[in-house]
């Protein structure tokens, strides 16, 4: 057995929960307070057996991977509206850390 | 020394926390966000030493295990309460899931 | 790579996450509910490489060591506020406890 312990973004982890459980994956999700480092992450435990190591990864790539997207940008409030042709910016969103840990044992009560 | 990580029932929490505190065990709370494949869990994180792991484990056990608890269903509004007799239904309640982590050292501070 | 798991007290936390990313630890913050057990902490997580855990944990020291602080009592409400000289008393604030975790891989996506 593992605990893999996976930081992604919110706008990512309902899909990733998604999928790990169609996947039989059980997955405890805590609340992560963001802070300024962290803004917007939810940190996910998932317990599996070592065969499943490779699964759960894979759902996680597939899932949270860091990507780019086109953002339309806000009108500027104002500005002289016919002149302006707003243009789709490229942002970086989400992004996966993932910790695979030891565990010595595991229980269910 | 080992970190045991147990996801229990809300419910069920407090009266663990009482119990591992009567013992001695230093206990952290994380919040968890339930989501929906654990709405309404808690995660504790329990510090103790190698020898003291299966004391631990067995207050888990005595005060989250799953077991089947006699509800009282709601009277249905509106029905005919004269002749509606509510026979209380069994639920599944409790639950813990629990692993045990090596720590290679420990401090404080 | 090591994880360190680390509980500090709130009022300490955002001084700790400065200096960590100062240092360039990646820090990830959970909510901690407090509990009567733990009312006022914070759980943080730091990844990093094992030549780095002594300076992450000198950092942990600095900034969340238990310490004394001298705290000016309130004055007693409707008492002879003439005769009252209210005496500093000193309280324990700050502590910090400390697993650190052996990592088995570590991804990033
Ligand atoms: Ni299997
Ligand atoms: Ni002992
Ligand atoms: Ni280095």
């Amino acid at each position: 057995m593992k605990l893999l312990i996976a930081v992604v973004q919110d706008k990512d982890s309902n899909r990733l929960i998604q999928a790990l459980g169609d996947s039989h994956f059980k997955t405890t999700k805590l609340a992560s307070t963001g802070g300024f480092l962290k803004e917007g992450n939810t940190t996910l435990m998932i317990g599996c057996e070592d065969h499943e190591v490779d699964k759960a990864l894979d759902l996680i790539r597939d899932n949270c991977s860091q990507r780019e997207q086109m953002v339309a940008p806000i009108s500027p409030m104002g500005g002289n509206a016919d002149s302006y042709i707003p243009k789709p910016v490229k942002v970086e969103v989400g992004g996966a850390t993932v910790f695979v840990l030891p565990i010595e044992s595991f229980f269910q009560f």
